[in-house]
């Protein structure tokens, strides 16, 4: 509870986001994991590692279970421990959190933490399908409301509560395709506006297609240790100083409110006290955009602005680069795509990159504290990371 | 790696292994805690426990994912850090390990495991179907193999090293059936003698219907704190003094031997060392028999007799109730049941049962040092835990 390192990330690596034809979601990951490993030529994998926990949220996609063996056999990790966590599409924000238990443990000194999803060979209705798993199935697929649904029911809360607009939604979107235009692992990579997001087909009123993430194959990994071991692999580690998670009832229908997720609030507080970081410390953030408006109420909930001000917080251009606090450099699960298990650690991938100024045309100048949220379902568990740099 | 406890498991629920019908797996999930909760009255729930990992194996059962959440809200421990874990019929020996690590790192003091599974509303081939999504689904799967018919492969690859023979699988099936009839938690609570074994219908040779695991609805929880706390909570602790994991490749066909399991050989190596603990230490054990045969394979590659002997150990009776080393006093997976995701903490509560002397009519005297070992798929991870009781 003093800021201390608790972990250190002494590589990370990315697969490219988009259609991977042809290849495996175990394959996916091992070209994150190649990135990883290419990084750090210090680190020996078989000697080094003593660990693998994966996020990995569908079994169904590939019809393939038991991933956390798969991946570690592909990664070229044959033997280790390795878990797949599961927290749907903070599967990974999950499998971070694991690591971190499993370096403070003792019982583990090197840790990869990654994720994958391979989804782009199903069709939108079975990857629909597949998603709604993660809700309160029983209860709300009765109903037929899908994700896109249940957000659109906390936007309309908030824009009734708050005022919040469709074109404040609209300028998330248009911020993080601008930003995923400099980032070439994004699966989209091209500028849009406003006026195409407002006139995209729509999904669940008030969310159009544009206001939502893409469906996308990606797979993510970072490498962390004990800090006092760090310098060992690289003189450029990036430490994580604070870890929440929490948990809210699956079913949206049992929240007191629909306008703030309780999970990401909670574990924010936990990341922060942790970190002995206050919301106005924090130079960059990744958050969960799964669709826009969740970006906003991430803003509010993180504590970013006040509540209800999210919208004005994206308007006034101060989470885009150049602003005080951009969020979602890496374009964002907007337009850097949204592979739901590697999204998790694809945060903290680009936190890593910020934090060792690697960002090339999207860095963020002098950052010291970045933040990483991701949430699962609608918000049924929620994962904060706070990183700081060593660079003065 | 001294034979100090790592953790204390402190109190433990199960449920009835059975029909479930007309409910979910997160209410038969709180019917576990319910017990747990009950046998540790000075434990406060919503105060003390820090977190949750619960394996749960199939998401297409119910199709529902995001079980951590859903399970941690139906338990009454609504905001707390929740995560599934999957590796395959390891799924919950996992959620253990994890929360091995989580205790030992600090960040929470008291940590609830689990595992649960709803399989029974399904047909059979609809469970077999999701089961097969533990195996190497685009390799194996192709040809159609399943779960019975890769462990033909290695009981027959046993039987052709070794002379292992159908009468000796079929007395593991005699025994636990045997030892389950004595608990009044088993699916099958019914004596069977070794020509119903062999008499019965052809799976997979010389797998026979008798020689396979029940799919059965479970679940399964420890609560688990810091040794140095345990007795605020209970004058009975079971410590957990040793514990590994391991992988192997999720394929059968990559694996240089089908006769042994060198996940399972692996984290036993691991385990026993942190144990400071000799096969020949061990009192009691409960081994992963999803099939008889590997049952038999469990005894050779967890040291309990010679490569090539594990059938004659059975024969012999060394391995029933009053015998030198009593294995499945539970009923084990062929009897008690195999709800898949709730298995590997369900050995951990026989455990505490046993090493608490509250097994009743098969209580094992004089238990000071057991063990578990809970396994993936055919292999591709394995899980390996020892216990030790504080009385004499």
């Amino acid at each position: 509870m003093n800021g201390k390192p608790l972990v250190s990330i002494v590589s990370a690596g990315l697969s490219k986001f988009g259609k991977h034809e042809g290849l495996f979601a175990r394959e996916i990951f091992s070209l994150a994991v190649k990135e990883a490993f290419d990084r750090c030529p210090k680190l020996d994998p078989k000697r080094d590692i003593k660990a693998l926990f994966i996020g990995h949220m569908g079994e169904s996609y590939e019809h393939q279970g038991h991933m956390g063996a798969a991946a570690a056999d592909w990664a070229g990790l044959l033997g280790i421990p390795a878990t797949r966590t599961e927290a749907a599409c903070a599967s990974s924000g999950a499998a971070l959190r694991s690591g971190v238990y499993a370096v403070l443990s003792g019982l583990a000194d090197v840790v990869m933490v990654g994720g994958v999803e391979k989804m782009t060979h199903r069709t939108t209705a079975e990857v629909t399908e597949y998603l709604a798993m993660a809700s309160d199935y029983p209860f709300e697929q009765f109903h037929g409301i899908t994700f896109p649904g249940l957000f659109a029911l906390m936007a309309t809360a908030h824009m009734n509560a708050y005022g919040t607009t469709q074109e404040q939604m609209a300028k998330v979107a248009v911020k993080n395709h601008h930003h995923a235009s400099l980032n070439p692992k994004a699966h989209m990579q091209k500028e849009i506006t406003v006026e195409n997001v407002l006139a995209s087909k729509m999904v669940a009123w008030p969310l159009k297609i544009y206001d939502c993430s893409l469906i996308t194959d990606g797979a993510s990994c970072i490498i962390l240790t004990k800090p006092e071991i760090a310098g060992k692999f690289t003189d450029m580690p990036v430490h994580i100083v604070g870890s929440g998670q929490a948990s809210d009832t699956i079913g949206l229908y049992e929240r007191k409110t629909l306008t703030s997720l309780q999970s990401a609030k909670l574990a924010a507080k936990t990341a922060y006290e942790m970190a002995a970081v206050k919301p106005e410390d924090v130079n960059l953030a990744e958050v969960h955009d799964c669709f826009t408006f969740a970006e906003i109420m991430a803003y509010e909930d993180l504590g970013f602005c006040k509540v209800g001000e999210g919208g004005k917080l994206v308007v006034e251009g101060k989470t885009a680069l150049g602003g005080r606090l951009p969020v979602n450099t890496s374009g964002g699960l907007k337009a850097k795509g949204h592979p739901v298990g590697a999204t998790g650690v694809a945060q903290a991938y680009e936190m890593y990159l910020q934090l060792t100024g690697q960002a090339d045309k999207r860095q963020v100048k002098d950052a010291q504290v970045g933040l990483t949220h991701n949430v699962g379902g609608s918000g049924a568990t929620a994962t904060v990371h706070v990183y700081r740099s060593d660079q003065a």
